[in-house]
């Protein structure tokens, strides 16, 4: 294997709980209420999508011109939340340490520019990195296209890449990719969910993963 | 089976997400950086169990005297947050339901008067319900004096009780109190991690506990 491909918010950055209680207040603005669990399940879709299976879910309408002013709203509210761009223990030092060895890697998330500008900055990666926002693909995880993007943008095959993500949604997206994937437990979910989901291998989080690059066949 | 004891934060309101941020704000504000999925987990316990806890786990030492101001700002935290006193789906529903048909419940909380008063009366409960609190207790969850107390209270057996939790300290204490327990995914853990702690049932949230309540012998 060759090449990592992350998912940013859960990820590398610890915004899922922020993003949750975000997404519950725009979604109560609207008077539609939602328990905070059932929005963690959903985290990792698109915005949409996950609006679109909460209410099936909750057997209550978002029609279409609603899911807007609610995504809109959950923008507006997420600035509120101190971890929004914090990055999860060993983000930074993963990042760095796959540079240094000339592993290419790189990012493709739901989120868009500027929204995400924070985030990368505090990651500290260069401006020349792969990233892949949610607004170009016709259809976001678990559908492949985010991460088949970033695959040819990297220029590599898809057997040559891990994903990375913290979210079940992630790891069906790389199944459907035809390519491996490593859950981490930064988004709340359990080791089995995430095994469940089709995942190679489960880390608590980026640093364990930094450490356990060699599982992988990556370091001595 | 001819009680309940009920857990409080997160399994009848809806206040999980929201002490994982204010915990993680206070912990930041004393420069302890821990993320946020650690403290989902550890979530449950009482607060200096928690702060020992993480800790460990981080390997950072935490002085009592330290842990007690960060329980402060904790709780000056959790003012900021509008899910604090939410009622979970059901859970409104299911008490009326149990004291309707006469079953005894109470509720042993690790939370404390009067920061849990608004909970209590979001959830409609009468001034002579059971509520045990936390400052009481030599020790919280997973330790089962609490449970002990609540049952002892309610003038029945221990073996006649179901505990009722979202975290797996709940699950762990009820076993150690000899009760059956039923867990409920509104802490964000998932059925396997909650089976694994003793739960003889998983159910979702209070709503489907309240439809599901004739598989434990209650309703015909």
């Amino acid at each position: 294997m060759t090449a990592f491909i992350f998912d940013l918010d859960g990820t590398l950055i610890d915004s899922v709980y922020a993003h949750v209680l975000a997404w519950q207040e725009a979604l109560a603005d609207f008077d539609v209420s939602v328990d905070a669990w059932r929005i963690n399940r959903r985290i990792g879709m698109s915005g949409g999508m996950m609006l679109q299976a909460l209410s099936n879910e909750l057997n209550c309408e978002v029609r279409p011109e609603m899911a807007k002013q609610m995504e809109k709203r959950h923008s507006e509210l997420i600035e509120n939340f101190r971890s929004k761009c914090r990055p999860l223990r060993g983000a930074v030092a993963l990042l760095q340490s796959l540079r240094a060895d000339g592993i290419p890697f790189g990012i493709a998330t739901s989120g868009n520019r500027p929204g995400i500008d924070p985030s990368l900055l505090a990651l500290g990666i260069p401006d020349d990195t792969v990233v892949i926002e949610g607004k170009n693909s016709p259809h976001g995880k678990p559908e492949p296209d985010e991460l088949l993007r970033c695959q040819q943008k990297l220029q590599v095959e898809p057997e040559e890449c891990f994903v990375v993500g913290d979210a079940v949604w992630d790891l069906l997206a790389a199944s459907r990719a035809r390519m491996f994937s490593i859950g981490l437990l930064t988004g709340g979910y359990a080791p089995s969910e995430l095994f469940e989901a089709g995942a190679h291998r489960v880390f608590a989080d980026p640093a364990e993963l930094l450490s356990s690059l060699y599982q992988l066949g990556l370091h001595s």
